[in-house]
């Protein structure tokens, strides 16, 4: 499988954003079968951020690359690379937009979503209205067969499968591969106030969190409200900390042995919380060593984007070359 | 003045294209005082000919390259070049994408009015949408201080304005330059049936006519409805012939001698259109001259459209240079 995957540089890199994204990335990655891509989608973040990159976008990239890399991305085995190194996703989002109907793009659930949900940020733009044509460029670019995806992202490959088929009907070609969703079961982890977590909700631990930030966003959460004193009963199904152990702990028994003496108040949350803080502190004390070790290395950022780009770039030269043969937009450039 | 105006490969250069355009592009070139960047549109022209790149739009444009040097363009005191070739114009089109509002977009009127205009063709497409910003992108990426427009393109060239204001106002700068508009008298030159001319209305001449088409075209104009025998007075002012003389009779005396001969019915309209097919065919010998000059070169148009690619690219990339620099979308390109 040739396997795309890319995040959007609006923060530093959360649990819901490993959990979610990442540590699905890494093992992709770590199966030989598998060539993957994975990118910063800078581009992206300026459809909701256009004025932010100087002072935000840019130090959420660098930041970024460091976090994929100490959660064990390995430029080897993956290109990790900047999209706006590579200016053919521009190139290729020009051409696809001319097949792109108007009224798919407004059709599509996460524009109409998004368009009510941020009101504070500045969406009308024709840049977020044609996002999922971008997406669409970045997919087919690399010729990625497989596209990692939640459920609620279908909508937005289909799109992307409909455009890429409307290419190939078009210019009546197979230059531009169809890619194929493929559906990553994700642990469900809620933030630290029970919704989804989320930078704009405040409730996100990050991954450069430090112990004592873990702890005190642990401790910090509420966690049974059915539970007001330590001798009532809890209620495991109902607490915003039960399950994070299923992503935490890989010892079955000490779950179900932390369930049975919450419901028979033998445990209090705050122990509880503290216990957790400590499974989470130990569950990322490899990323923040690998972490130290890569700010240690100076130009550690530079030098594995400038390499992705390189890879990338080699690779949707390649992709852009077939698109022009097809179109026939290659004849007059014989001599480049 | 530093100029930039482009042409869509849709069809042949006609006489429209000519003295509507291209004519003064020659005249603006050849004023010392003016640098002149001029490039044939085929990424516009895919907004409404997705399919027919290989079969049409590649055709057109080596025509119009070689059209548009028989006319006078000089690639050594123009830069002549192909959209396709600079990949700068999707690049900054991304990035202005983000700063344009689709609700702008959809005011623009020659939006509204193609989208009635041109019922056969597929113009529900995100390029369509976004042509205008395209068209920014164009104009800015060569730093263009004037654009040659007619005094139906102002608000177009007003959007361009306005997007490349907002750019330089969201990211504190001033790396983009916001275009003046270069109002040029334009003759107003009819097609054969009176309307516009244009290819859609099959009333148009071209450039690469020869004498006995443009002598066939001439003829068979229907001139003056008024005057349905020779021995009957005509109307000069209400005739669609009359007008050519203003455009290719630089002899003035000449012209009032036709206008008092054909109202006292001594000129016939036979006669007086086969005067005009001579003064048309003399009026583009020199062009004819010179285009079998260009047509016995080998591979003259390759050569000129990879030295203009090259010039192009080589200003499109200083500029791109400044809007990243602009953005902060450069601190993380050090190594490029
Ligand atoms: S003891 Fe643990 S599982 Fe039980 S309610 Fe408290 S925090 Fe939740
Ligand atoms: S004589 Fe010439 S100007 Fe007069 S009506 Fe005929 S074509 Fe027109």
């Amino acid at each position: 499988m040739r396997i795309l995957s890319g995040i959007q540089p609006t923060g530093y890199l959360h649990y819901g954003n490993y959990f979610g994204a990442v540590r699905n990335w890494v093992r992709l990655q770590n199966d030989p079968a598998n060539e993957t891509f994975y990118f910063i989608a800078d581009l992206h973040a300026l459809t909701s951020n256009q004025a932010g990159y100087k002072s935000e976008v840019q130090v959420y990239i660098e930041n970024m690359v460091v976090d994929l890399l100490a959660s064990g991305i390995d430029p080897d085995n993956s290109v990790l690379f900047l999209q706006s190194d590579v200016p053919e996703h521009s190139e290729l989002f020009v051409i696809l937009s001319m097949l792109s109907p108007v009224s798919w793009l407004e059709r599509n659930p996460t524009y109409k979503e998004k368009m009510e949900e941020i009101k504070g940020k500045d969406l009308d733009n024709l840049g977020f209205l044609g996002y999922p044509v971008l997406q669409t460029a970045d997919i087919a670019l690399y010729e990625a067969t497989h596209v990692p995806v939640g459920k609620d992202q279908i909508p937005h490959l289909e799109i992307s499968r409909e455009i890429i088929r409307r290419f190939n009907t078009t210019y009546e070609t197979e230059a531009l591969i169809e890619p194929q969703p493929l559906l990553s079961e994700v642990p469900k982890l809620n933030g630290l106030d029970g919704r989804k977590m989320s930078k704009s909700y405040n409730n996100a631990i990050y991954l450069i969190d430090d112990p004592d930030t873990v702890r005190k966003k642990i401790m910090s959460m509420v966690t049974d409200v059915k539970r007001p004193k330590k001798s009532d009963p809890g209620h495991p199904d109902e607490c915003l900390l039960f399950p994070y152990y299923a992503v935490f702990c890989q010892d079955q028994e000490r779950i179900e042995d932390v369930r049975r003496r919450c419901m028979a108040a033998e445990l209090g949350c705050v122990e509880d919380k503290k216990q957790m803080a400590e499974l989470i502190i130990d569950y990322f004390a490899d990323f923040h060593r690998k972490r130290q070790e890569i700010l240690a290395k100076k130009n550690m950022v530079f030098d594995v984007l400038a390499e992705g780009a390189k890879k990338a770039r080699a690779v949707a030269r390649q992709t852009m070359e077939k698109v022009r043969q097809a179109m026939g937009m290659d004849t007059l450039r014989r001599y480049s």
